[in-house]
């Protein structure tokens, strides 16, 4: 399995909204890492890029690649060295994009997700066209209460939510993220 | 949405393999609760069976449960409740199929789930024809490193893993469990 362009994913922790519609920057917590760079290398993404402005919140995530990249957690478990050299910390989205476009020569195309009916919105099919393309993507994740209006407003597609006609979807973002990749990404049949 | 057939999943703390490959008991852990419960009410599920024989961790789930089914959790967060009403505990797999059999009238069908190749396995679109029939349905998901040999002896059938062509395939339980749900039961397009 190898994609046909790059396909990135971020999670946002700045800006999102409380439970109350304030922006807010939430925390980043050692188990999304985890389970986000396996799923990203699971299914060959680029990157996944880990977004927040906070400097202790980047210091905290630099603390525990140190520990798996180059300390005793990879040597304990090697499968999650490979994980987690996908990670990149980036004060912004925008600052992702700039990664990718570096990376790729390429602007990217940054798709955004959420929970939310939306009227635009894209379906899964029409998402998996923008694959025969040859600009990479992106697809960001929001934490918290979710991502702000003004990501949603920056990105170029929003994708409709996973289960539209569910009368609960309150899925955690490592469930949702893993969804949404899988039918971007995933083997059929 | 509503699923023709009732689908249960479950998680299984013992047996599992530890990474030298005995058989031990896993610790629960407060966030798989929470996730595969809000996976469970988003997909409609008939419940999500946590599963352990050692009594501590029982009482460990309870302590969980009562904070967000009856104590102050549920205030903070009502969503919680809706899913967390779905966890059922039980001492074993044998159990938690007795439950869904006294709640339907009928045996449900067991398809295990993992990350190793095995020779007959399920694809998914076989899987789903299960969905046609009458019977209840089963979906066992492992916690550390994967089910033990008995539990899959005992089951219907094994479903292939996520991404059988991955060179890397080490998701989370959380992320597998996330993405077998929704290839069995998600609306698609």
């Amino acid at each position: 399995m190898q994609n046909k362009v790059r396909v990135d994913i971020a999670l946002v922790h700045y800006p999102v909204y409380n439970k109350k519609g304030a922006v807010i920057a939430s925390a980043v917590t050692n188990l999304d890492l985890h389970d986000l760079a396996r799923l990203a290398k699971t299914y060959d993404l680029g990157a996944f890029h880990v977004i927040t402005p906070v400097k202790e919140q980047q210091a905290f995530i630099g603390r525990i690649l140190e520990h798996w990249l180059f300390g005793w957690g990879g040597v304990y478990n090697k499968d999650r060295v490979n994980a987690l050299n996908l990670v990149r910390v980036s004060d912004s989205i925008k600052q992702a994009r700039e990664i990718i476009q570096a990376g790729t020569g390429k602007e990217p195309i940054v798709l955004a997700t959420g929970a939310r009916e939306r009227g635009l919105a894209l379906g899964i099919e029409e998402a998996r066209r923008l694959l025969a393309g040859d600009r990479p993507l992106l697809l960001i994740f929001g934490t918290a209460w979710g991502l702000a209006g003004e990501v949603i407003e920056q990105a170029d597609y929003v994708l409709k939510p996973v289960q539209k006609c569910a009368t609960y979807n309150h899925l955690s973002v490592r469930s949702a993220a893993a969804i949404i990749v899988d039918r971007f990404l995933g083997d059929r049949g």
